[in-house]
């Protein structure tokens, strides 16, 4: 949804009302997007978005004028493509997409709000015709599936799915509903306004993470280093509060003096970020963790730090220590272990 | 060395005749720039580059001003700390290095040369004497260390360690030499044009890399969409030869299309590239292997085809997705393989 919200809104601020929207329920097999991919068509013809990158995109736009024609209110084309099918006009890589196809409805302008206001964000949207159901990270519900007990077993699994990023399509009595759970992208607040601070901030840019720089030097903490990110000066304590760091961020601290890491490990392990790295050697974490355990940390509290920092991929300029730290970071986010994707003996899902 | 090339030859551009140069020859226990690294410092004080980031940079500043002053011809100071002094003055995280300082030499010119070249170089360094030998990757010989077998064995240790990334201090009988094999920062070529590789292409220039965008469909390959890339429009083998594609070369195939990954992957294998990437599911790597080994390549050529491709880091953005190949490319470049640092159980040599 993310990536096509300014199109919408343009061709919203420019006059259009009617809109139609794609969404991927689920996919079997390869397939180059995630469930939760949207692409949009207004009544011009525009195109914003792709939910194949190519291959299916012109049926659905098909299923999306009959939409739009008001030929239909909603429709749920399925590209299943067979082996031998593979290299013709389907999905390139074979398996299958199931679709659903529905005009604009008053609740997306709600989920776009919150999607820019960085905050996370469950959806669900009913199959068989166009209703939905949004609820807030404040816990405030809006909109309904048609059916109260509906509504109550789909927020019992949003529930279950926060706050990581998800998109499962579920089964119901009453009929089949896909399950979106958007978290923003991650912030990611850097303590250290290091040579490495600098790559790891621009990476993470392009990546869409929102990102902090923080450090009581004023000699490193140049705000011309680090175009796009917001910067803080201050030593840790004084510039954050445990209760500003949330969920969605990762904490990385580059320090490497004993002065500073203590007190910013420390806000990081009393916070809820889902990331700690400490760039220091094995020597340097021991000393740390004793320090720490020494103004009270458990070890399981300890055990939450990412050290040495960042997957084992070698290379000691700044640029590729940077690669390495964010790489490790995104792992954590998806819950994965960084190893070479060649050696996972299962069929691996994406693309 | 290369970090500090500007700033020198502006220095030079500028009329200055008096530089010095420190080099670390050696590390022990956590440093955090490795052997080769170099700070200069020119006769009004002005300084580029760091050999330690911050903790002993004053003190080699010192000797190299006295170096400098004509108070010595060469200087090897020495930084040990123990454990009771690593917060004090001297290196953060304990451990040791040991420095070359001497000043400017005719040859640092022409390693300047080769490095700006991007060619492969390799330069020995005499410990007690400033007197030096560089090796070109096309074979010739400049400057002497003073002693013809000296010079011999020092060429037969190069020979060996070429052409991958290597400092190392050696010991002969006449004395002790570092050796440096630099290689330049890798070649990425992307065959494929799509979304991923914008991101891709991004990421891989703030690591420096030379990065080179390939696609036969011009509504791909728009050069505006690769600022700071070369793109090549074309089918693979009308704008490659394999004899283009070198050992410091990785390729990355992102087409998702039969036609063009064959042609692709097939000029990749024929090539040295230290790495090859091809995006596609294990459906999809078993039918490209399958065409290439139609083609006459054998399993063993195969094997070199990283697929699927990338670390297993998760995530679908066309960022995250960039983000997973260019670490595996890295790790494949320092032989390592993408597993988190803190998992590893030896001592962690690197920060």
């Amino acid at each position: 949804m993310r990536d096509i919200i300014q199109q919408v809104k343009d061709w919203q601020a420019a006059g259009e009302t009617q809109i139609v929207l794609a969404t991927i329920v689920e996919t079997r097999g390869s397939s180059l997007r995630p469930s939760g991919t949207r692409m949009a068509l207004n009544s011009k013809g525009d195109i914003a978005g792709s939910v194949s990158s190519g291959c299916v995109d012109g049926d659905v736009v098909a299923e999306m004028e009959a939409v739009l024609n008001g030929e239909s209110l909603l429709r749920r084309p399925f590209f299943g493509v067979t082996d031998e099918l593979a290299w013709g006009a389907g999905l390139a890589c074979g398996g299958s997409i199931d679709v659903l196809v529905e005009p604009w409805q008053p609740l997306y302008a709600v989920l776009i709000e919150e999607l820019e206001a960085r905050n996370t964000v469950a959806f669900a949207s009913r199959l068989d015709k166009p209703s939905h159901l949004l609820n807030k990270a404040n816990g405030d519900t809006l909109g309904t599936l048609g059916d109260p007990d509906l509504d109550g077993a789909v927020l019992m699994d949003i529930a279950a799915a926060w706050p990581l990023p998800y998109a499962q399509k579920h089964a119901y009595p009453q009929g089949d509903v896909l399950i979106e759970v958007i978290p923003p992208p991650p912030t990611l607040l850097i303590f250290g306004a290091t040579d490495f601070a600098v790559p790891l901030a621009n990476m993470a840019q392009i990546l869409d993470f929102s990102v902090i720089v923080s450090d009581a030097r004023r000699a490193f903490l140049r705000e011309e280093k680090f175009p796009g990110a917001e910067v803080r000066f201050g030593w840790p304590q004084e510039v954050f509060q445990p209760a500003d760091i949330g969920s969605g961020w990762a904490v990385v601290v580059l320090f490497h003096d004993l002065k500073f890491d203590v007190p910013a490990l420390s806000l990081a392990l009393m916070s809820e970020a889902f990331y700690i790295g400490f760039m220091g050697s094995q020597k340097t974490q021991s000393e740390r963790r004793a320090a720490l355990a020494a103004n009270g940390f458990k070890d399981s509290a300890l055990d939450r730090i990412y050290g040495p920092i960042g997957l084992n991929i070698g290379g000691k300029s700044p640029g590729m220590i940077a690669l390495s730290i964010l790489s490790e970071i995104v792992a954590v986010w998806n819950r994965r272990d960084g190893g070479m994707m060649r050696q996972r003996k299962q069929e691996v899902l994406y693309v």
